[in-house]
């Protein structure tokens, strides 16, 4: 037969998926031998059958229930409706992971009519215990009936109003009877019943409303974002109550083994005396630091502390607890694992590792890698923080914090930087003649697109500062205005935007530099050591480069050429040979483009040093570097020395109905051949140039966009024939690899024929998953959301990398690669190769590398170092079994 | 050692990839007795080892040359340069597979200034011999030397004007000498050599020529369109010379056994006495009928009438025979497989089956599919075309014969069909708007757009014949005009299209209707009984469903519900649906569309009785049905009682930058479930209206673009619990099936998953291509011709499946999807479902049914039946090894 209920002292934290995580660490504690008051849980399981059960309590669970209260009043020597000695017990709900929006806590539940006198005379303290009744009428009306909270507040109110009093505290005894009265009849109103006074039947009514609230609205929400499976119920703790409220010599608090906020290892935590937790939150008494608590009872003082110090050797982390004193008794109300910033996180972990309490591994495992990019940005002063005004939220796009003033175009941008201004580029949404704009901007606010737009992909390639999506605000990109809740912001006005959490901000709020050294260096040091998979950065400048050495990268996996186009400097020339009507004529723009791109790969090989260099030859369609709009269209034509028809033609003639799966990619050096030679020359010249002043370069050119084996062999043999009369005739041995992107499917279908002329593959995630899909990134924001909501996709398989279907296919592409070349180097360069779970993923399936953003490198070492335990572990717990 | 050179008694017909066809016919001929002209085969063989030794002929080659020549020479009593009896050869290519643009002949080889009169005084005629001469000469310049035709002509022309002669036959003895000289000074000034005079160095030269012809642009042309491999070489063959020309009892003659236009079993050639084969082409003469011979010598009648007879029966097809006479003795010269009509292919296999000379399988192997096609159609009569002036050449999108009045708009064709008249609609290109214009003319001529554009595929959908992509033309929809060559069309003149070429004539050209009884029918019913693939059709109207019923469909495989939305008594009320603000006014129209989809659906079920039915819910984005231009928004929004504003807005919002990855499909009903429910309603409704008429109706309801089995699992609740209940309350037994289109990556990948949910699998290979591939159909023309051309693709994928690739994802859904679920029914929908070599892989792989436009359904039927017998022919030669 199924155990429903474990007494405190039956279970342990290890059992937390059947007691939940309140229920287990109150048996642990208990265990442990602190001072825990008596209670049981009752377990997820209950809750699961529960839900099979129609949502009734059945016989089983009713029986055990009634034995375990018989042995808790036994414990306790108190009976629940006794006249001497009545149980008053709290009912708590305990999930496996904590989950704010379900029920959480009714307090003194056992107190009546009969009861709540009994308690007036044991603690000769009427008003407390009347004061306590109505608290449990409103938490028990409230939380577990359903009735709406404001019936109950709006007496209150009248009341004091009448009294003129301003806080609940001034309510006096006659008051809270009167009140009382009051809520009773409200309860009978709304239930059409009245007020239970049977405890049993209030605890069973308790216990049916926690199960109940797993599946509120809220809690349903919270799960979806957040994760957590819908299968694993919720448990419910009954404790016997203790009283912080029952005169000076109690109390309440809570605390921190260690400062939430810095890591120091000091614990940090208020109390408050003659109190129970709500008073705190009621605001009217300030609590006072724990240092405090030295003074008032040192006894109990030196009890706590040595109660963290017990609580955190006995747990290994950081611990979050809730205690209360009664009658100078310490009692342990909860204990967690607390919650912590980022830099916390990293100080604690490695401090433990210092004093032997937890190992390294075990430090690796604990950090969230997400949690790293936050100590990579500059942030908000935390003070100026709490005084700004929240604008709007739009989507977290691209971490960090940045204040200027607003521009509505990348020119304006522009030239508000050579003002010595700082900018926040203010856009509907970007397209890539904005670059300009965003490479000198502070940070970037869009109104339009999702976490996979232009704005945010580039963003976060530049580790700039991006809040995308954020609806609210209406741009006027003409007038140079935008509006947001009745206010508009002219050019040139101040806001501040913060790229972790999506919110936009009202001035300019001033930020503090991000520190990497100390902690976070030794930190990173451990993870560098446990890693396999190797980590290099998509990087398309020098800056960029430069950033991702420092935070790491062993190489660029991706530097896309097309960004290098768009410069003012050669944008013109690039669209000369755009418009070009003859082999001969683009040939001419393109050797005026041989110089400066040989320019831009030797700087990049140069900061890079031995490290590989992969560099994608061009990938965008043409048509998205000429203009779209009729005036920029005339402008241009006039530029060139051509007339506006002609320009137009060609634009018309260069655009598509479905530009992701047009003419772009290699499908462009199929039909200009002389492009591709002449990026190929470039990266080769430039590695020769750089070579020659010592530096070991070690280029790869990439192939975006194959589908066909034929594609490929046929630009390859193109390439490498130019490439390898350059190095002959240089006389330096200079070794370089050709490869492939996998970023079509059929790629991945028949990498085992395109291996044979690849000497690498890097998978571009990004398009294989919008061509796995048939979701357009650009697009699928419409739809994406709706599909999250109702659960048909449980996460955007643009963030992380879908397993079973993309991620098939590139397990499918290795293998087929390994068949023909069993050296091929394996690597990917999509979004993915910074999102944790996906590089799991990738480090199981045995890539060598992943590529991420310069600012998700520290992420992808921590998620790499992590995939290389777990794997560990699991292959451990293989040979235990 | 390598045997390079086969005499004519060492080969066989088996021979053919060693020989060539015409090398291979010749030994053959020879082996059972027929009188051919003594000669040798240079091998393909040695062609392909040519290329390899730098073309040069080489050592071992030449001594086998001079060996095979030194035999002829004895076998023939004649030697090369010989005073007495010099021997001359004919040289010709001889492909495995026969091919326009490579050399052809070279006659009379080993004629000089020397034997030219020894040929004279053999024959008595001196003419004959210098006219030999001089065409020897020439030809051996053009062809062997690539000298420029026009340099030897202008001679002849001016000789012929000098002498006021109107024909070559005029120029008597002294000008064909004076001829020869200047001819031989023209060569000696082109090659800077004299004209060689030994005839083993003029054989030597032409066999080098031969070789080289292997790799003529137009040969590679050639190859590339008819999909024949680039390294199969050619042979040569070297042949005596006999003269047609020697006089009144020698002659020369072509003849077919069988009459190649109608199949008719008689033999169908002429002859022309006291002639070469040039004399034919000079026009001067006119043949006469091969019947004609008997009189003039019935011997060689009676005895080349014989050999018809013992050619046919020894190779079982009709034969094109190539013939000379000389002196009185009949010499065969070529024999090979006659071209014929898809007419009278099927005329000569039944015919031949009748008569015990081939089998049914045979003769079901024997047939083009794709020559099906053209009996189908009506065609213009083959007088009034031979009168026609073809204006121009497009794509033969879909095939047929249409002649009609041009109108360029959808509308203006509806009117024009009102009055009676027969139109033709000419566009730029067409979009879903144009359909009812599509439904309502004789056929379709664009400007733009390749064989899977919108007017190529709804075209053939419809079996209405459609040129396309005829840049020629140039259109003005606006003024109602088009221009090509100089000529203006305007609205009203009429003009002809062959859907089958390509052409576009001016005027209105007579047609005859198609005839699907005698012979074909017989030889449909043989194919049937073979095949154990079913074909059903593609078919979204009553009229095409009728007829595809005709053409033998088992069952729909695909009925497309968006086309059925276009239709002017309800495009308005799908626009009302689509800018419905809430779901309320969004179900309000769709009520309006239920009672007419209802309808639409009983009558297509009442129609294909039994037989199976797919319906597929609506597929395209919204967009598709909402104006472009701002007049036609404005006209809509005034219709709509909306402001243009509203209607701009909502339009703008649906736009895509992907349409083809975008909103669509099963995905609109994840969002606006109420359309599919709806749609679903109408389907079950129908159903049980024809049920209670007494039909046995079997629907299918197939959701699109699924890619995650969420999405299908959401939705196929959702209309199955709603069928269910629609059933139950009529009372009525009916059942229907459930299942999805995978044309997704993702839901091919993730098969096994999907079937848990689909009763059926509907593969749309036209999408699963665009998306395995990454090309989008309507932009990858651009660059699709060039992939054909630099040999990176071999076929066009959107017409040939791409086996490789979108065939490996396809055969795994199949493996994965008869894993979840055994009997799991496999279909494809797909333009492949029409197309022979795909239809043969989806047989391979096992699928139940191919769906393809009614019009090719014949062609599907008889390409099954083929898969069908090349696999039994592969396990007999399997079992045989």
């Amino acid at each position: 037969m199924e155990k429903y209920i474990y007494a405190f002292n039956e279970g342990s934290k290890e059992m937390k998926s059947l007691l939940g995580g309140k229920g287990a660490n109150l048996a642990e504690m208990t265990k442990i031998g602190l001072p825990v008051p008596g209670g049981f849980t009752i377990t997820t399981k209950a809750c699961i059958d529960f839900y099979e059960k129609n949502q009734k309590i059945w016989d089983e669970l009713l029986s055990e229930i009634n034995e375990h209260i018989a042995k808790l009043e036994e414990e306790q020597g108190k009976k629940f409706d006794s006249q001497q000695n009545p149980l008053l017990v709290s009912v708590r709900s305990g999930a496996v992971i904590s989950m704010p929006g379900m029920m959480d806590t009714i307090l003194n539940l056992g107190l009546n009519d009969e009861t709540v006198k009994v308690l007036s005379k044991k603690t000769s303290n009427e008003r407390f215990a009347y004061d306590s009744y109505r608290r449990f009428i409103q938490m028990f009306s409230d939380v577990a009936m359903g009735i709406e909270k404001y019936k109950f507040e709006s007496v209150l109110e009248r009341v004091k109003e009448e009294n003129d009093f301003e806080y609940d505290t001034e309510l006096e005894t006659k008051h809270l009877k009167a009140i009382v009265e009051e809520f009773k009849n409200i309860y009978k109103i709304e239930m059409k019943k009245d007020f239970p006074q049977n405890p049993k039947e209030q605890l069973l009514l308790a216990v049916e409303a926690v199960f109940r609230s797993w599946n509120n609205p809220r809690a349903i929400i919270y799960r979806k974002i957040n994760d957590i499976p819908n299968n694993l119920g919720t448990a419910v703790n009954i404790q016997s109550m203790v009283f912080g409220n029952m005169g000076d010599d109690s109390g309440t608090g809570v605390a921190f083994t260690r400062n939430p906020a810095t890591g120091e290892h000091k614990v940090f935590g208020e109390f408050l005396m003659n109190a129970q937790g709500e008073d705190v939150v009621a605001g009217i008494r300030t609590p006072k630091d724990i240092s405090k608590l030295e003074e008032v009872n040192k006894a109990v003082y030196d009890e706590f502390m040595d109660v963290t110090k017990t609580l955190e050797n006995h747990y290994k982390d950081m611990q979050d607890i809730e205690f209360t004193v009664e009658q100078g008794k310490l009692f342990l109300l909860q204990t967690r694992n607390g919650k912590r910033t980022a830099k916390a996180s990293i100080e604690i972990a490695v401090d433990m590792v210092d004093n032997n309490i937890i190992s390294k591994e075990e430090a690796i495992l604990r950090i969230n890698p997400n949690d790293i990019s936050q100590l990579l940005h500059p942030n908000f002063e935390v003070k100026a923080l709490d005084e700004a005004n929240v604008l709007a939220k739009g989507l977290p796009a691209s971490p960090g914090a940045a204040s200027g003033r607003v521009y509505f175009n990348a020119n304006d941008v522009v030239n508000a930087k050579a003002r010595g201004e700082k900018a926040i580029l203010v856009r509907t949404e970007t397209s890539p003649e904005d670059i300009e704009g965003m490479v000198n901007c502070e940070g970037i606010l869009t109104s339009r697109g999702g976490m996979t737009s232009h704005a945010a992909v580039v963003a976060r390639g530049m580790g700039k500062c991006c809040v995308a999506g954020c609806g609210e605000i209406k741009v006027d990109e003409e007038k140079r205005y935008f509006r947001v809740s009745g206010k508009t912001f002219e050019e040139g006005q101040y806001i501040s935007l913060n790229g972790s959490t999506g919110n936009v901000y009202e001035g300019n709020i001033p930020r503090v530099e991000a520190d990497l050294s100390g902690s976070f260096e030794t930190f990173m040091s451990w993870v560098d050591n446990y890693r396999s998979l190797k980590v290099r950065t998509n990087a398309d400048t020098p800056l960029d480069s430069k950033t991702a050495v420092r935070f790491g990268a062993e190489g660029i996996g991706l530097c896309r050429t097309e960004h290098m186009f768009f410069d003012e400097d050669r944008i013109e020339v690039v669209r000369q040979m755009i418009v070009s009507k003859t082999v001969e004529e683009r040939k001419l723009a393109l050797d005026k483009l041989l110089p400066i791109q040989r320019e831009d790969f030797r700087k990049i090989f140069e900061i890079m040093e031995q490290r590989p260099v992969t560099i994608r030859l061009l990938d965008p369609p043409l048509h998205e570097f000429l203009p779209k709009k009729k005036e920029d269209i005339k402008a241009l034509a006039s530029q060139m020395n051509i007339s506006y028809d002609e320009l137009y033609i060609r634009i018309e003639e260069l655009q598509e109905f479905n530009p992701m799966l047009g003419h772009r990619g290699c499908r462009l050096a199929i039909t200009y051949p002389e492009i591709y030679a002449m990026q190929a020359k470039a990266i080769i010249e430039g590695a020769l140039e750089a070579k020659k002043e010592g530096v070991n370069v070690n280029p790869e050119i990439m192939i975006p966009l194959v589908g066909h084996v034929k594609e490929l062999k046929l630009i390859k043999d193109m390439i490498k024939e130019l490439c390898d009369k350059l190095i002959l005739d240089s006389s330096i041995d200079l070794k370089y690899k050709i490869g492939t992107m996998i970023e079509v499917p059929r790629a991945a279908l028949t990498a085992d024929e395109i291996a044979t002329q690849a000497e690498f593959f890097s998978f571009g995630t990004n398009d294989l998953t919008q061509m796995t899909f048939g979701f357009s990134r650009d697009d699928a924001n419409k739809f994406l959301r709706e599909y999250e909501e109702k659960d048909v996709l449980e996460k955007d398989p643009f963030q992380a990398l879908d397993q079973t279907g993309v991620g098939k296919l590139v397990k499918m592409a290795c293998d087929l690669g390994r068949q023909t070349r069993k050296d091929i180097k394996l690597g990917i360069c999509g979004e993915h190769g910074g999102e944790p779970s996906s590089i799991e993923f990738f480090h199981n399936i045995g890539l060598e590398y992943v590529s991420c953003s310069p600012y998700r490198v520290p992420v992808a070492r921590v998620a790499a170092a992590q995939a290389k335990l777990k794997e560990k572990n699991s292959q451990k717990n293989l040979i235990l079994q």
